[in-house]
């Protein structure tokens, strides 16, 4: 399995009864199969999937394979924090389809997930994947770090093919590209270090950041490629404000109201989230108008 | 509705297959039955439920309710990430005869876990509950603190009948006491301040110590009502090391090997959970040797 | 030594020239004189001590000791980040007449700053110091934690009397009283968990709260020690208000200005700390009203 | 004012009395000056100025100047918890010839440091300072953030040239660069992303590594500049462990064996920090080799 370029981890979109609306996510994906992106990410963080059950689950999935081409990778966000729940998750979304699934650490017992604790639960779901496993790490929303240490005795696992770092911390994304094989695929997960990442060793990005400016995250990573880096380096500057915005300060609410004034018609975030205040409207606006055309 | 006391919340005991085991836990709720304690919580945070579905926790409630006497609380964990799914767990759990639901933060979108997310997410959750709601703060797990200002906003609802504070800061206890009215019910879930808190006016506790140690810790709860403050402190000193060996340090791993010491058998935790080393067995049964007969 | 009762840690005016102003220091200290208060602090935190240079202290050490009665504690803040200039320090406050020094941990180097190395530093001060050695523990500005393990290794030495420890962490308090000596003094420097401090063991408190409500700290003493614990329940309470505004919001710009509106003229703080603004003068006149008389 | 290439903040060589031994500071300078380094910092975190007096720090700056060339940077740590003590040291080290002063944040009243304490301070400082002012953030330090907020407003002073950044947030440091004017210096605190902190816009380092791996870390920088990135992330990645080793794992006790390891005789470091444990120094030693020739 090779995975490179920028990935999205999409939104899941509801209906004014809180229900997974299938038909706002097909319509969204299309939008995003005419840009230029590696690949598409259901129920990961971005995509609610903490608020989710397994039914609502197996919708998205259902849908979003439909409609994502065989020729961009499909991956499947399957973390759960029972070992058991994990497996049954990544082997539902193998039969549905997905060509990979990302599992995010378990980090409820924090003071109990050590590396020992991490290697067992993913060399578990790993055995049991009939697909490739992406571990995946994002300390701000869980708590704990899966550590350099511990990736690198489960990166030579045969069913692991790489990691998806969702921290801005550079020097640990060295870490876990010098401490695992070449042929390890290291992912960013934040759009405000995404070139500096590329600096260090990471192959690709899935970013949420790419849901909204698309075009611009893929013209980074294509900078970096071709060796331009003071273009690069320009053009990471310019991302930051609105990775700021549909990332750390409005979240999930602000990537959803952005991608709505994009008119990707995403709607409402799920409660307890709650949209955006309408100040933030303009901000995202703003901030959007630089790198997207906004519909009238 | 009135509690008071020592509640307590059990392990869920899971069989060698990593299934639940229904049997197990109606023979430990029996035993604790002969305890003078005022409740019994199941589906709490030692109760594994972030490692269980919907069905099996519809298991451990049914088989749990069957156990416990009518003359003392029983109060089912519905805590969930999202609103509805909360709202659900505490309809079902009240079918199955709760006395009340306990529900915990949601606290996965941290960023977003603001004061007014929590009052928008427990009134709705308060609204649709058949049952009384007790609010569950317990920030070394969830990473998010539900204050006191959003406490105080959410202790006039009808329907939310009082809290469980996990953590161990007196002062905050002490803020949840006064900006709340005098029928509010502030609990502690730290036994390692159990006496403190009392002192700030929680009026009980639901504490995983209680499990392993119920007649020292009712025994606590009673000093502090007769005013004998002096044995109560030397009390609350013999228990900590105590409760930190079944709490921070070895969490629920660690309260289920002082169980199975004691002949509860409750089995092992839920992987990625993991049974303690052998090495830390003579240690909890030397702490545990001073409050309860070991049997042989 | 014996300390017990409420000690107040004094702030150090200065000129309007940003020069230490022993005249303003010295009227200061004699209204203090008349409240019932067990002893004296300078150059303590609340002092300014770390704004102040060796000349400066020595100059409120001498004023200070002029006008401190014989039969208070007089304690002089010595702590440094080096040992020597700690040991220099605590000399010249006991050449200068101190009844005890009160020594900082050394915080700087936080990754170094071990149970073995805080072990190390309080030996060689309490090896050379003339006085008494109070150990003085206040993570929330080092940085560093002095666990009650390491407490437990110098509450042996016997040139160490006891230890002031300013966090509200009850269970660590409780920790510091069971895992020492039974004459080693430990003392609260946190007002708004005094009570509970004392519930669990301490002896007394080194309260910046005292220098602006000292009655009432001290009767809120008095309460406890006559087993009164629900009226000391109830002014713990009452004080936790005012204890946050010349506490942790405010700091020492916030007490400076509810003392100069008691009339104790302390002028303002040095720069870079900065006096309140003006928007909080009527807050503080308020919290104040409801312990001591406001001079018009 | 130009600054660019790698500085290194050398350390403070003491005696056997735990004075300030300025003949092996000489010495030491001596041998760096046969390296390709853009300058010299004193008295900067790794050269313990938190430990010493201003009578020692005039002698380290005075026997530094001495040596020092006149075509290399001279900068003297000047920082101070209050804003008069850290003009007086910037005052003195400009009499003593510093070419610029390095003025660490205060710290120390860690909730009081707004930025516009912040930018009060160092407005004052680079007032009276008669040579140029670097800000300096070392949040690991001193438990407080300077923020690119306040570094924008400070960046107009004309007598503020620049910052060293110690911290390994990489997004912090792009924003320091684009939040400033394209002449204000942005340097490189920390050696385990020294190459991504380039990517971003910083033209130089203050490298504690650069202490013991000089030519391996200007070599880095010209491979930076060169455009050799590939090159550039595989010395980055080689340096990790060794910078980890001098820096977060064993701080400046690390650093100083490393040195007295490659013949710089800079001695022990000063109480309470302690010379690292034996069993370190092959450790050291095995890292080092990659880089420098070791003496027999």
């Amino acid at each position: 399995m090779q995975i490179t370029g920028v990935l999205i981890p999409v939104p899941t979109p509801f209906d004014d009864r809180d229900r997974v609306d299938t038909g706002r996510l097909r319509r969204a994906l299309e939008k995003w199969n005419a840009r230029p992106l590696s690949g598409i990410v259901v129920l990961g963080t971005t995509g609610e999937a903490a608020l989710m059950d397994d039914f609502e689950s197996d919708q998205a999935i259902v849908a979003a394979r439909d409609v994502v081409p065989r020729d961009r990778r499909f991956i499947v966000g399957t973390g759960r924090e029972s070992t058991q729940a994990a497996i049954k998750a990544s082997k539902r979304a193998a039969e549905h389809g997905a060509d990979a699934v990302l599992v995010r650490t378990p980090g409820f017992y924090k003071s109990q997930m050590t590396n020992d604790a991490f290697v067992r639960h993913y060399t578990a779901v790993a055995d049991a994947s009939p697909v490739p496993v992406l571990l995946y790490n994002f300390t701000a929303v869980t708590g704990v770090n899966l550590l350099p240490a511990a990736v690198a005795r489960l990166a030579t696992h045969p069913n692991i093919a790489g990691m998806k770092e969702s921290g801005g911390d550079i020097a640990q994304i060295a870490d876990l590209v010098s401490n695992t094989p070449k042929d390890f695929i290291v992912l960013a997960g934040s759009a405000a270090t995404f070139y500096p990442a590329l600096c260090v060793g990471a192959v690709g990005g899935i970013l949420a950041l790419g849901c909204a400016a698309p075009d611009a995250c893929v013209r980074l990573f294509e900078l970096f490629r071709a060796g331009r880096h003071d273009e690069a380096v320009a053009l990471q500057r310019e991302l930051v404000p609105l990775a700021r915005l549909v990332g750390p300060t409005h979240g999930i609410p602000g990537l959803k109201a952005a991608l709505n004034l994009l008119g990707y018609d995403v709607g409402a975030p799920r409660p307890p989230l709650a949209p955006v205040a309408d100040a933030v409207l303009p901000v995202l606006r703003e901030a959007l108008a630089r790198f997207e055309e906004i519909p009238a």
